[in-house]
């Protein structure tokens, strides 16, 4: 069940001055400017998956249990990721709905992320892990690294990158750069998020500047001795599209760190809003859509033009949003 | 292989004024409290398995890959758990060390999780989960709560309670205590943690107090409405051993919230360091160890004593930390 990096030849090759993601021994954040600059856009694919929410019928097709229940999480997961490969450069994998299922949840999560990997996609897990400094290196090495199976080291997620909480400190986020940096995978670390109380501790002033302005100056530090040949770290930063302020103000004074920006689409943030996510140049972030793009079909809109075919309503989604950031934002000029 | 609350008639019975910790029409609090009464000590056996601290030969009776190597984390915490059951009121699992073995490794949580169950032992999964709103709902009805299946309501994990991240500020927190009050479960969120850069972001001042008071203060209003007949919250807190002063700041600032505090033994916390975690009665907190009980037989003086008999080692160590809380805390008043 370890990942297998099927390398699709096309894919794979030298293209446009730089190397595919499949090559591990490339640099995280160069992965990501390869991957950006070979579909011309910066959008992230969420999978959330809710049973709850498949397409009518869809359950249907599995048996009416708990792991009927996980195979149909991996079976719409692995559709949206042959949906998406082609036209983006990365899915995140949200694992809270995974988890939701048990092992059997779990088991789907790691099928359709091996199924992502094989489609030479930039596989985000959304874990918001941490914990203390031992326990994070074992989170490190279970979804970026190896670990010890019989004597030898084996990876058991292989994921690109892990999204990472900062409560703990610096010694809560070490072992996930050390680990990511032998590996070539990066590391996103949570700024500023785009829940509504996200403020509540997160914009505490704390001597001259809120709580989350002493996380990006401590995540500064940790990004800078691990930059790629783009110029990018292998340490990124979550930061929500629903703050464009803060996004501007980060993307000041953070010009060397890719951000994953959550929060367009479904929870409301416009192109305008994660246009300050960017540099001038198009790249420097992924925005992430998830339920606006796998949902899509739920949409009135959607409903009217493609009737049951929720395919065409992801795909006219995913299109959607890659037109709306290249038109009003400097996405625009990736395509250039 | 949903969780099979397997009653021990020995222990389901009710005793000493309270209910077991099986009967889930019971508070989470007063479940905890009964179960402490019932051992008259405030323990917590922590179990994270690593295949390389294993004892010796442990692994040899397992398959050579990832699957086997799971199996043996099975095996040994389902060992732990029986050696624990008798003497202690609560275990704990960290998650890490589990999904380090990729969905095996979870099956391997899971089994064990359910085994503790079967013995009567309160589950606390020490996952640090969280995220927005939505997403944090997820994780409460996986770890807590029920999850649709079939046209039905089933558990997914049936953990009696979940540690969770404050990062996100209220909304991340609101779904678990939702989710907690309805199924009878807990929730422990992080304050202030055992690690050395802790106070990196959770000391920092704003206003006149720490960044971990602000918390302590939200905490407190998110406590309040839940509480039990015991008179503690089913919400409670994650504070480490490592930081004395802080337990006994916020043991006088909530005094009717449960406390889960790491740190002690392998991380260097002792007795008198974590006194300040109870009330005068003995009550109010739960102590975890972890690595200084699973593999007490690594220490010098344990194999002296029990050579390979690390499961003498293991309730050794247990034994040797009750007594210690007993004669140095008011947890010794539990005996009278």
């Amino acid at each position: 069940m370890l990942f297998e990096r099927s390398v699709n030849p096309g894919v794979a090759a030298f293209e446009g001055g730089f190397l595919m993601p499949e090559n591990h021994s490339v640099h995280f954040a160069d992965r990501v400017h390869a991957a950006i600059r070979r579909t011309q856009t910066p959008v992230m694919v969420g999978i959330d998956p809710r049973p709850e929410e498949l397409p009518p019928g869809f359950l249907d097709q599995f048996p009416t249990d708990r792991a009927g229940t996980a195979e149909a999480l991996r079976a719409f997961g692995d559709e949206v990721v042959d949906l998406a490969a082609p036209l983006v450069p990365a899915v995140k994998f949200q694992l809270a709905f995974y988890e939701a299922y048990g092992p059997e949840g779990v088991a789907a999560l790691h099928a359709t992320a091996a199924h992502a990997h094989g489609k030479g996609l930039i596989v985000v897990l959304d874990g918001k892990r941490n914990d203390i400094g031992s326990t994070a290196e074992a989170y490190a090495r279970a979804y970026l690294g190896k670990v010890p199976v019989g004597g030898r080291f084996e990876p058991a997620w292989n994921a690109d990158a892990l999204t990472v909480n900062p409560y703990f400190g610096g010694d809560g986020i070490a072992p996930f750069v050390k680990v990511a940096a032998r590996e070539h995978k990066g590391v996103f670390v949570l700024l500023r998020t785009s829940n509504s109380t996200a403020g509540e501790f997160q914009d505490l002033m704390a001597g001259d500047q809120p709580v989350y302005r002493h996380v990006a100056d401590r995540l500064a530090g940790w990004a800078a001795p691990h930059e790629g040949a783009c110029g990018d770290s292998l340490v990124g930063a979550v930061i929500g599209a629903t703050c464009p302020a803060q996004l501007a103000e980060l993307r000041s004074l953070l010009p060397r760190v890719l951000f994953l920006v959550p929060g367009y689409g479904s929870q409301g943030a416009t192109a305008s809003d994660v246009g300050h996510a960017f540099r001038a140049d198009g790249t420097g972030a992924l925005v992430n859509s998830s339920r606006a793009i796998t949902y899509a079909y739920e949409r009135p809109a959607s409903r009217a033009k493609f009737g049951d075919d929720w395919r065409a309503a992801v795909l006219q989604a995913i299109r959607d949003m890659i037109e709306d950031l290249a038109r009003h934002t400097s996405a625009g000029k990736l395509r250039s």
